[in-house]
Protein backbone atom coordinates (compact mmCIF):
# COMPACT_ATOMS: atom_id res chain seq x y z
CA UNK A 1 0.00 0.00 0.00
CA UNK A 2 3.37 2.08 1.10
CA UNK A 3 3.45 1.81 -2.69
CA UNK A 4 0.42 2.56 -4.30
CA UNK A 5 -0.46 5.67 -2.40
CA UNK A 6 1.40 8.31 -3.57
CA UNK A 7 1.40 10.98 -1.08
CA UNK A 8 2.62 8.10 1.30
CA UNK A 9 5.29 6.69 -0.53
CA UNK A 10 6.67 10.24 -0.62
CA UNK A 11 6.59 10.85 3.28
CA UNK A 12 8.19 7.75 3.55
CA UNK A 13 11.24 8.33 1.25
CA UNK A 14 11.34 11.42 3.27
CA UNK A 15 11.80 10.07 6.32
CA UNK A 16 14.00 7.72 4.86
CA UNK A 17 16.48 10.29 3.94
CA UNK A 18 17.28 11.08 7.71
CA UNK A 19 20.46 9.73 9.58
CA UNK A 20 20.49 6.06 10.17
CA UNK A 21 16.26 5.60 9.02
CA UNK A 22 16.24 2.32 7.25
CA UNK A 23 12.77 1.35 5.21
CA UNK A 24 11.00 -0.22 8.03
CA UNK A 25 11.32 2.23 10.54
CA UNK A 26 10.55 4.97 7.10
CA UNK A 27 7.29 3.22 7.01
CA UNK A 28 6.04 3.15 10.37
CA UNK A 29 6.80 6.99 11.02
CA UNK A 30 4.83 7.72 8.20
CA UNK A 31 1.60 5.89 9.65
CA UNK A 32 2.49 7.30 12.99
CA UNK A 33 2.53 10.57 11.12
CA UNK A 34 -1.22 9.27 9.27
CA UNK A 35 -2.51 8.80 12.76
CA UNK A 36 -1.66 12.97 14.24
CA UNK A 37 -4.76 15.00 14.40
CA UNK A 38 -4.46 17.88 11.89
CA UNK A 39 -2.76 20.42 13.89
CA UNK A 40 -0.38 18.20 15.36
CA UNK A 41 0.48 17.53 12.05
CA UNK A 42 1.22 20.95 11.07
CA UNK A 43 3.04 21.68 14.30
CA UNK A 44 5.68 19.14 13.10
CA UNK A 45 5.85 20.67 9.72
CA UNK A 46 6.29 23.86 11.12
CA UNK A 47 8.77 22.73 13.36
CA UNK A 48 10.87 21.12 10.38
CA UNK A 49 10.89 25.03 8.54
CA UNK A 50 11.41 26.72 11.44
CA UNK A 51 14.29 24.73 13.06
CA UNK A 52 16.24 25.26 9.48
CA UNK A 53 14.88 28.95 9.51
CA UNK A 54 16.48 30.11 12.73
CA UNK A 55 19.56 27.59 13.17
CA UNK A 56 22.92 28.38 11.49
CA UNK A 57 26.36 28.25 12.59
CA UNK A 58 27.69 30.08 15.24
CA UNK A 59 30.22 32.56 13.40
CA UNK A 60 32.74 31.80 15.97
CA UNK A 61 32.79 28.32 17.04
CA UNK A 62 30.95 26.78 14.25
CA UNK A 63 28.63 24.99 16.51
CA UNK A 64 24.59 25.60 15.68
CA UNK A 65 22.90 28.15 17.37
CA UNK A 66 19.87 30.21 16.81
CA UNK A 67 21.44 33.61 18.03
CA UNK A 68 23.78 35.87 16.29
CA UNK A 69 26.71 34.41 18.26
CA UNK A 70 25.95 30.56 20.26
CA UNK A 71 25.51 31.12 24.07
CA UNK A 72 28.39 29.69 24.55
CA UNK A 73 30.86 31.81 22.93
CA UNK A 74 29.08 34.73 24.37
CA UNK A 75 29.69 33.88 27.90
CA UNK A 76 32.08 35.78 29.39
CA UNK A 77 32.61 33.94 32.12
CA UNK A 78 34.16 31.10 29.67
CA UNK A 79 37.53 30.83 29.18
CA UNK A 80 37.66 32.06 25.10
CA UNK A 81 41.55 31.29 25.25
CA UNK A 82 41.29 27.80 25.87
CA UNK A 83 39.20 26.23 22.73
CA UNK A 84 38.44 22.34 22.67
CA UNK A 85 38.02 20.78 19.22
CA UNK A 86 35.22 18.62 18.36
CA UNK A 87 33.95 16.31 15.65
CA UNK A 88 30.11 17.72 15.32
CA UNK A 89 27.54 19.82 17.76
CA UNK A 90 26.04 16.23 19.30
CA UNK A 91 29.47 15.96 20.85
CA UNK A 92 29.38 19.23 21.97
CA UNK A 93 26.49 18.65 24.18
CA UNK A 94 28.35 15.27 25.80
CA UNK A 95 31.16 17.15 26.85
CA UNK A 96 28.61 20.31 28.17
CA UNK A 97 26.81 17.52 30.21
CA UNK A 98 29.98 17.20 31.90
CA UNK A 99 29.49 20.73 33.55
CA UNK A 100 33.76 20.90 34.54
CA UNK A 101 35.22 22.74 30.88
CA UNK A 102 34.91 26.32 31.13
CA UNK A 103 36.48 26.81 27.96
CA UNK A 104 35.20 27.04 24.63
CA UNK A 105 34.33 25.22 21.53
CA UNK A 106 35.27 24.79 18.07
CA UNK A 107 33.05 22.65 15.49
CA UNK A 108 34.72 21.18 12.83
CA UNK A 109 31.81 19.58 11.52
CA UNK A 110 33.54 16.23 10.36
CA UNK A 111 36.77 14.26 10.27
CA UNK A 112 38.92 14.17 7.75
CA UNK A 113 38.15 10.79 5.75
CA UNK A 114 40.10 10.40 2.03
CA UNK A 115 38.39 6.96 2.07
CA UNK A 116 34.61 8.80 2.01
CA UNK A 117 36.18 12.01 0.09
CA UNK A 118 36.16 13.90 2.80
CA UNK A 119 39.19 16.31 2.58
CA UNK A 120 40.49 18.88 5.03
CA UNK A 121 38.85 21.67 3.27
CA UNK A 122 35.60 20.45 3.76
CA UNK A 123 36.02 21.11 7.80
CA UNK A 124 35.83 24.12 9.35
CA UNK A 125 39.86 23.66 9.92
CA UNK A 126 40.69 27.47 8.34
CA UNK A 127 37.93 28.67 10.90
CA UNK A 128 39.77 26.93 13.34
CA UNK A 129 43.21 28.53 12.40
CA UNK A 130 42.48 31.90 12.24
CA UNK A 131 40.78 32.13 15.28
CA UNK A 132 44.01 30.81 17.06
CA UNK A 133 46.41 33.27 15.09
CA UNK A 134 44.07 35.97 15.72
CA UNK A 135 42.10 35.83 19.23
CA UNK A 136 44.07 34.63 21.40
CA UNK A 137 43.82 31.39 22.29
CA UNK A 138 46.37 29.71 24.30
CA UNK A 139 45.75 25.73 24.44
CA UNK A 140 43.80 23.54 21.88
CA UNK A 141 42.35 20.49 23.01
CA UNK A 142 41.62 18.10 20.39
CA UNK A 143 38.60 16.04 21.01
CA UNK A 144 37.96 14.18 18.38
CA UNK A 145 36.71 10.27 18.68
CA UNK A 146 39.58 7.84 19.28
CA UNK A 147 39.09 6.53 15.72
CA UNK A 148 41.14 6.13 12.69
CA UNK A 149 39.65 9.05 11.12
CA UNK A 150 39.75 11.03 14.61
CA UNK A 151 43.19 10.06 15.57
CA UNK A 152 44.26 11.26 12.28
CA UNK A 153 42.30 14.78 11.89
CA UNK A 154 43.88 15.30 15.39
CA UNK A 155 47.55 14.72 13.95
CA UNK A 156 46.25 16.60 10.79
CA UNK A 157 45.37 19.57 12.99
CA UNK A 158 48.53 19.49 15.98
CA UNK A 159 50.72 20.36 12.80
CA UNK A 160 49.07 23.20 11.04
CA UNK A 161 48.54 24.09 15.27
CA UNK A 162 52.21 24.02 16.53
CA UNK A 163 53.92 26.40 14.69
CA UNK A 164 51.28 28.82 15.53
CA UNK A 165 52.59 28.93 18.91
CA UNK A 166 49.58 27.29 20.55
CA UNK A 167 49.35 24.63 23.11
CA UNK A 168 47.65 21.60 21.61
CA UNK A 169 46.73 18.68 23.87
CA UNK A 170 44.47 15.68 23.00
CA UNK A 171 41.90 13.80 25.19
CA UNK A 172 43.02 11.49 27.76
CA UNK A 173 42.80 7.50 26.66
CA UNK A 174 39.85 7.91 29.69
CA UNK A 175 37.29 7.62 26.47
CA UNK A 176 36.64 3.89 25.43
CA UNK A 177 38.97 3.40 22.53
CA UNK A 178 36.73 2.98 19.44
CA UNK A 179 33.43 4.33 20.86
CA UNK A 180 31.70 7.47 20.31
CA UNK A 181 31.79 10.40 22.06
CA UNK A 182 28.10 11.26 21.85
CA UNK A 183 27.70 8.27 24.18
CA UNK A 184 30.74 8.26 26.86
CA UNK A 185 29.65 8.40 30.48
CA UNK A 186 30.22 12.15 31.92
CA UNK A 187 32.89 10.42 34.45
CA UNK A 188 35.02 9.24 31.74
CA UNK A 189 34.87 12.53 29.89
CA UNK A 190 36.23 14.08 32.93
CA UNK A 191 38.75 12.06 33.50
CA UNK A 192 40.05 12.24 29.94
CA UNK A 193 39.81 16.28 30.24
CA UNK A 194 41.49 15.98 33.48
CA UNK A 195 44.00 13.70 32.00
CA UNK A 196 44.91 14.98 28.53
CA UNK A 197 48.33 15.61 27.46
CA UNK A 198 49.83 17.63 25.28
CA UNK A 199 50.76 16.27 21.62
CA UNK B 1 22.26 22.27 23.30
CA UNK B 2 19.11 20.45 22.31
CA UNK B 3 18.49 22.24 25.45
CA UNK B 4 18.53 25.46 24.69
CA UNK B 5 18.09 25.98 21.04
CA UNK B 6 14.78 26.46 21.17
CA UNK B 7 13.77 25.64 17.84
CA UNK B 8 16.04 22.30 18.17
CA UNK B 9 14.36 21.33 21.42
CA UNK B 10 10.73 21.85 19.33
CA UNK B 11 11.90 19.53 16.53
CA UNK B 12 13.03 16.98 18.62
CA UNK B 13 9.87 16.89 20.73
CA UNK B 14 8.01 16.30 17.44
CA UNK B 15 9.65 13.51 16.27
CA UNK B 16 9.23 12.07 19.61
CA UNK B 17 5.06 12.02 19.09
CA UNK B 18 5.90 9.26 16.38
CA UNK B 19 5.10 5.77 17.48
CA UNK B 20 8.46 4.17 18.22
CA UNK B 21 10.56 6.93 18.78
CA UNK B 22 12.50 7.46 22.02
CA UNK B 23 14.20 10.54 22.80
CA UNK B 24 17.62 9.43 21.34
CA UNK B 25 16.46 8.81 18.15
CA UNK B 26 14.46 11.77 18.18
CA UNK B 27 17.68 13.76 18.92
CA UNK B 28 19.22 12.00 15.75
CA UNK B 29 16.17 13.13 13.74
CA UNK B 30 16.15 16.46 14.51
CA UNK B 31 19.94 16.88 13.97
CA UNK B 32 19.48 14.95 10.68
CA UNK B 33 16.79 18.04 9.40
CA UNK B 34 19.44 20.28 9.88
CA UNK B 35 22.00 18.68 7.88
CA UNK B 36 18.95 18.59 5.16
CA UNK B 37 19.17 21.48 2.16
CA UNK B 38 16.93 24.27 2.53
CA UNK B 39 14.71 22.36 -0.55
CA UNK B 40 14.83 19.28 1.25
CA UNK B 41 13.59 19.94 3.99
CA UNK B 42 10.94 22.57 2.60
CA UNK B 43 10.18 18.94 0.26
CA UNK B 44 9.89 17.35 3.83
CA UNK B 45 7.62 20.00 5.85
CA UNK B 46 5.32 19.57 2.35
CA UNK B 47 4.63 15.65 2.24
CA UNK B 48 3.62 15.87 5.75
CA UNK B 49 1.04 18.06 4.99
CA UNK B 50 -0.28 16.23 1.94
CA UNK B 51 -0.20 13.09 3.51
CA UNK B 52 -2.62 14.25 6.10
CA UNK B 53 -4.61 16.13 3.52
CA UNK B 54 -5.02 13.65 0.62
CA UNK B 55 -4.90 10.30 2.48
CA UNK B 56 -8.24 9.28 4.38
CA UNK B 57 -10.45 5.97 5.10
CA UNK B 58 -11.68 4.41 2.38
CA UNK B 59 -15.82 4.75 2.94
CA UNK B 60 -16.21 0.58 2.54
CA UNK B 61 -12.67 -1.06 4.23
CA UNK B 62 -11.55 1.88 6.02
CA UNK B 63 -8.04 1.53 4.60
CA UNK B 64 -6.13 4.21 3.98
CA UNK B 65 -6.60 5.54 0.63
CA UNK B 66 -6.12 8.83 -1.73
CA UNK B 67 -8.70 8.57 -4.13
CA UNK B 68 -12.88 8.22 -3.43
CA UNK B 69 -12.64 4.80 -2.87
CA UNK B 70 -9.61 2.49 -2.31
CA UNK B 71 -7.78 0.47 -5.20
CA UNK B 72 -8.52 -2.76 -3.69
CA UNK B 73 -12.46 -2.41 -3.11
CA UNK B 74 -12.55 -0.69 -7.00
CA UNK B 75 -10.71 -3.85 -8.41
CA UNK B 76 -14.02 -5.76 -10.01
CA UNK B 77 -11.30 -8.90 -10.37
CA UNK B 78 -11.16 -9.49 -6.83
CA UNK B 79 -14.01 -11.24 -5.14
CA UNK B 80 -15.89 -8.44 -2.81
CA UNK B 81 -17.94 -11.09 -0.82
CA UNK B 82 -14.90 -12.62 0.68
CA UNK B 83 -13.83 -10.01 3.26
CA UNK B 84 -10.22 -9.98 5.37
CA UNK B 85 -10.70 -8.42 8.86
CA UNK B 86 -7.49 -6.86 9.98
CA UNK B 87 -6.54 -4.59 12.75
CA UNK B 88 -4.31 -1.79 10.90
CA UNK B 89 -3.32 -1.19 7.26
CA UNK B 90 0.24 -2.58 7.73
CA UNK B 91 -1.44 -5.60 8.15
CA UNK B 92 -2.96 -4.91 4.91
CA UNK B 93 1.01 -4.42 3.16
CA UNK B 94 1.50 -7.20 4.62
CA UNK B 95 -1.57 -9.73 3.24
CA UNK B 96 -0.89 -8.19 0.07
CA UNK B 97 2.47 -9.11 -0.04
CA UNK B 98 1.34 -12.91 -0.09
CA UNK B 99 -0.34 -12.54 -3.57
CA UNK B 100 -2.53 -15.14 -3.32
CA UNK B 101 -5.86 -13.06 -1.56
CA UNK B 102 -8.46 -12.31 -4.14
CA UNK B 103 -10.89 -10.94 -1.38
CA UNK B 104 -11.00 -7.87 0.03
CA UNK B 105 -10.39 -6.48 3.47
CA UNK B 106 -11.80 -4.37 6.36
CA UNK B 107 -9.64 -2.77 8.52
CA UNK B 108 -10.50 -1.87 12.63
CA UNK B 109 -8.10 0.29 13.30
CA UNK B 110 -7.10 -1.04 16.59
CA UNK B 111 -7.64 -4.05 19.01
CA UNK B 112 -10.83 -4.49 21.58
CA UNK B 113 -8.50 -3.44 24.91
CA UNK B 114 -10.45 -2.94 28.43
CA UNK B 115 -7.09 -2.77 29.85
CA UNK B 116 -5.85 0.54 27.42
CA UNK B 117 -9.58 1.93 27.42
CA UNK B 118 -10.38 0.66 23.65
CA UNK B 119 -13.63 -0.51 23.57
CA UNK B 120 -15.56 -2.15 20.64
CA UNK B 121 -17.29 1.68 19.80
CA UNK B 122 -13.81 2.78 19.35
CA UNK B 123 -13.31 0.34 16.32
CA UNK B 124 -14.99 -0.34 12.41
CA UNK B 125 -17.01 -2.65 13.73
CA UNK B 126 -20.06 -0.96 12.93
CA UNK B 127 -18.95 -0.45 9.75
CA UNK B 128 -18.25 -4.18 9.64
CA UNK B 129 -21.56 -5.35 9.93
CA UNK B 130 -23.82 -2.75 7.89
CA UNK B 131 -21.20 -3.99 5.25
CA UNK B 132 -22.13 -7.54 5.97
CA UNK B 133 -25.61 -6.89 6.04
CA UNK B 134 -25.99 -5.19 3.36
CA UNK B 135 -23.40 -6.29 0.39
CA UNK B 136 -23.50 -10.25 -0.57
CA UNK B 137 -20.33 -11.04 2.09
CA UNK B 138 -20.53 -14.71 1.80
CA UNK B 139 -17.23 -15.24 4.43
CA UNK B 140 -15.34 -12.99 6.79
CA UNK B 141 -11.83 -13.98 7.37
CA UNK B 142 -10.34 -12.85 10.91
CA UNK B 143 -6.66 -11.90 10.40
CA UNK B 144 -6.45 -10.30 13.83
CA UNK B 145 -2.85 -11.06 15.48
CA UNK B 146 -2.66 -14.33 17.34
CA UNK B 147 -2.57 -12.04 20.78
CA UNK B 148 -4.95 -12.18 23.68
CA UNK B 149 -6.84 -8.82 22.63
CA UNK B 150 -6.29 -10.32 18.44
CA UNK B 151 -8.50 -13.39 19.87
CA UNK B 152 -10.59 -11.51 22.30
CA UNK B 153 -11.63 -9.23 19.16
CA UNK B 154 -11.64 -11.97 17.06
CA UNK B 155 -14.29 -14.02 19.63
CA UNK B 156 -16.39 -10.81 20.10
CA UNK B 157 -16.69 -10.30 16.22
CA UNK B 158 -17.59 -13.93 15.29
CA UNK B 159 -20.58 -13.31 18.29
CA UNK B 160 -22.10 -10.70 16.60
CA UNK B 161 -21.19 -11.95 12.43
CA UNK B 162 -22.71 -15.28 13.36
CA UNK B 163 -26.71 -14.46 13.68
CA UNK B 164 -26.07 -12.40 9.76
CA UNK B 165 -25.57 -15.75 8.51
CA UNK B 166 -22.00 -15.68 7.27
CA UNK B 167 -18.99 -17.92 7.18
CA UNK B 168 -16.37 -16.54 9.99
CA UNK B 169 -12.96 -18.17 9.74
CA UNK B 170 -9.88 -17.55 10.89
CA UNK B 171 -6.24 -17.76 9.74
CA UNK B 172 -4.73 -21.45 10.83
CA UNK B 173 -2.40 -21.37 13.68
CA UNK B 174 0.83 -23.63 12.94
CA UNK B 175 4.54 -23.19 13.00
CA UNK B 176 6.06 -20.71 10.60
CA UNK B 177 7.18 -21.47 6.88
CA UNK B 178 10.95 -22.10 7.27
CA UNK B 179 11.29 -21.50 11.28
CA UNK B 180 12.78 -24.17 13.13
CA UNK B 181 10.48 -26.33 15.21
CA UNK B 182 13.05 -25.81 17.73
CA UNK B 183 12.58 -22.50 18.38
CA UNK B 184 8.74 -22.81 18.26
CA UNK B 185 6.95 -21.92 21.60
CA UNK B 186 4.74 -24.73 23.07
CA UNK B 187 1.31 -22.44 22.43
CA UNK B 188 2.27 -22.61 19.10
CA UNK B 189 3.12 -26.47 18.32
CA UNK B 190 0.28 -27.03 20.01
CA UNK B 191 -2.05 -25.26 17.71
CA UNK B 192 -0.05 -26.31 15.35
CA UNK B 193 -0.36 -30.34 16.46
CA UNK B 194 -4.25 -29.86 17.16
CA UNK B 195 -4.59 -27.78 13.47
CA UNK B 196 -2.88 -30.67 11.77
CA UNK B 197 -4.08 -31.62 8.51
CA UNK B 198 -3.69 -34.99 6.83
CA UNK B 199 -1.37 -35.01 3.03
Amino acid sequence: MAEYIESLQRLVEQFGRLEGVGKKTAVRMAFSVLELEDEEAEAFAASILDAKRRIHLCPICQNLTDRPVCSICEDLERDQGLVCVVTDPKAVIAMEKVREFRGVYHVLHGLISPMNGITPDQLKIKELLSRVSEQGVYEVIIATNPTVEGEATAMYLSRLLGPLGVKVTRLAYGVPVGADLEYADEVTLFRAIEGRREI
